[in-house]
């Protein structure tokens, strides 16, 4: 009998919020893989879990992904994580491997699925609560109500779709938007939408949580966010 | 002591979706706040707290939004629910009030969170799993890699932000899209997009689940999304 593999979606930092499904997923499986940069990388989505899962007597498996600018490079980097997933599945053991927020979010992990599915193994996909998600109930501000729409960008350096998304959608989301925060108040500018439209998520459940206005002076993490409505709040 | 008011994101369908902080604040609550458009419905976010969490001796309260055409009728609807939740948090109860999904997708309940914190009660949103996020998972499909953007949009009423959102962005999620998966398909055909671009997300973790392509012949419920994924997927 062969292994199957869950793709997880452990939520964006919060470890209460995984899904009841997730953690059973986690509970039971042989092998808990984590994706890293580098080897030895300190892992977000790992300390989420830690809390609300039972890891004892667990493989920790760290599959690496290199952040390489060559489309090649990365392609060689999924399939040989593919190919580190598929020997642990051959000896009959249950791999989840964990990815921040939901799994169908810029998540590494759907390359390395559809690998390991179109070589015949068993996968599914556990959904996680997406960052914006959580940022709107932390702000106390619904993300899209009534006939309105909603744009996830997937940073200011998309900023052709960007431009588009403010000029033309109720609500636009823009991510890792931390190195941007001058830029996003620029674009608001240019589009005549008032800054105060704009609300920062940063870290949201985390160390360091800031929700508030657009802040150019401050610094930011990787994990920010920043929710536009153009509406207002 | 005043209660506390709870606005809790249940998920799209499967029990197992809820989230680990959303089991543990119903299990105490005192009361759970189920909306209904008439008294007596059926609720299906009811339905699916039902088997993994602990509802014996609790107080069921059914709050009644109508989809009233008039906005001065929505109104008095959701000030009506704010008074009825009020009443009890004065009683010192604490009150979780259920929604479908996440709470800032498209959810009623944030009208009546600002209505109660306006009046100095305690409130708190608890994010759940978008129906979108799981539907793309369900479909093995990600919503957004690299680059890429999403735009949501609520129905395909709203057809002039469907036309922009075919036009001009990577990815695009229609809500509510059951009765009109014909539009959809003429307008995939007019921005010359493949039909086969399109995967119907329709009762995701119900009974009656059906993932596939656009088929205009078929009967869709209520819960029925269609993802649309220009570059294939």
């Amino acid at each position: 009998m062969k292994g199957k593999l869950y793709g997880i979606g452990v939520g964006p930092g919060d470890p209460e919020l995984l899904t009841l499904k997730a953690k059973r997923i986690l509970d039971a499986a042989d092998v808990i893989a984590v994706p890293v940069k580098e080897k030895g990388e300190k892992s977000t989505a790992l300390e989420i879990i830690r809390p609300v899962t039972e890891l004892e007597g667990k493989e920790i498996l760290e599959v690496v992904f290199r952040m390489a600018r060559d489309e090649g490079e990365r392609r060689r980097c999924r399939e040989a994580a593919a190919d580190q997933l598929a020997k642990l599945l051959d000896q009959g053991r249950n791999v989840a491997m964990i990815t921040l927020g939901d799994v169908a979010v810029y998540s590494t992990y759907m390359y390395v699925n559809q690998y390991v599915a179109e070589r015949g193994y068993e996968t599914e996909l556990i959904p996680g609560i997406p960052s914006f998600c959580s940022g709107a109930s932390a702000a106390g501000l619904p993300l899209m109500e009534g006939n309105e729409s909603l744009v996830i960008v997937p940073s200011v350096r998309e900023s052709e779709a960007l431009e588009r998304a403010i000029a033309d959608f109720d609500n636009v989301v823009v991510m890792k938007a931390g190195g941007s925060i001058g830029r996003i108040g620029e674009l608001l500018d240019k589009y005549e939408c008032p800054r105060e439209c704009a609300c920062v998520l940063s870290c949201v459940g985390m160390e360091d949580e800031y929700i508030g206005p657009l802040n150019p002076e401050r610094e930011y993490s990787y994990f920010t966010t920043v929710l536009i409505k153009k509406k207002g709040k």
